[in-house]
């Protein structure tokens, strides 16, 4: 009987309502110079995917939240959703 | 009868398989580092939001797809998935 | 005689002296972790190369400067300093 | 008798020569977008400043340069280049 799984967990960090997004605003800026229309606005964030040894997979989300909240995130300006892929394996 | 609806289309971009990924190895390093157990391999990406204005979701895939290939995904190193949102609202 | 030489204006945008910057931070930690001794802190920041055509060393610069101000830079996080190379050669 | 300075260490990581950089295309094309006139190539780096103890500037460096081959840069894509600043400080 395993003590543990390993479960895939998926983090999408996005700048936060109502901060400057740079980085998506020269996208849109870009693919409006490209000739692309019907561009609205362009949002550009992060996605990590992290494997985690887990007993469950709530340890492994509250595991990564964690981690979000200690190292990976920037609070001044992101905001961050975690989520726990399905069907852990046994490592 | 509106002849566009505005889709809220998600791009992922992760690192190509077998690619060197630094700011994923970092990332898995530092949470070593801060006493995290049972972290394997980190894989950092990217996550955009677009919003497009098209007359189907077919053709805002489509449209977003085109993007990715043009000007946001760099083919030698990162993949893309395009995902649109369900629920397009008419602008 | 050209009315225009061609500039190569170098960008440098860092964090904000306080705020925060987990890139640089997961850094420090990796490299701690991989036995680097002796490692402080350690900021993460952007370097931008921009070749701009403009009448004199002064007008590049400030056409940068206003580029960081409408596009590059996040005001809210980073700050920007803009270096013009010597050695301008007409287009 | 100090053994050791302290050294702030700067690491300019650029694209390769030939590499795709669809960022800094991104930025050009965001900047003609925007009305800027005489933008030509924008490349897109990184920029990290680390501080770090060390017996001499030629220690400081060398050990900078193994950090960039051991996890910093990305060799497929990015090249890189170290600089110490001059005026170390005993910590």
């Amino acid at each position: 009987m395993p003590s543990t799984c390993t479960y895939s967990v998926e983090v999408r960090i996005t700048p936060r309502k109502g901060i400057l997004d740079p980085e998506g605003e020269t996208i849109a800026r870009a693919l409006d110079n490209l000739g692309y229309e019907g561009v609205g606005a362009v949002r550009a964030g992060r996605l990590l995917r992290i494997e985690v040894d887990a007993a469950s997979e709530d340890d492994a989300r509250r595991s990564v939240e964690n981690m979000c909240e200690e190292l990976i995130a920037n609070p001044v300006i992101e905001e961050y959703e975690v989520l726990v892929a399905q069907g852990a394996t046994a490592p």
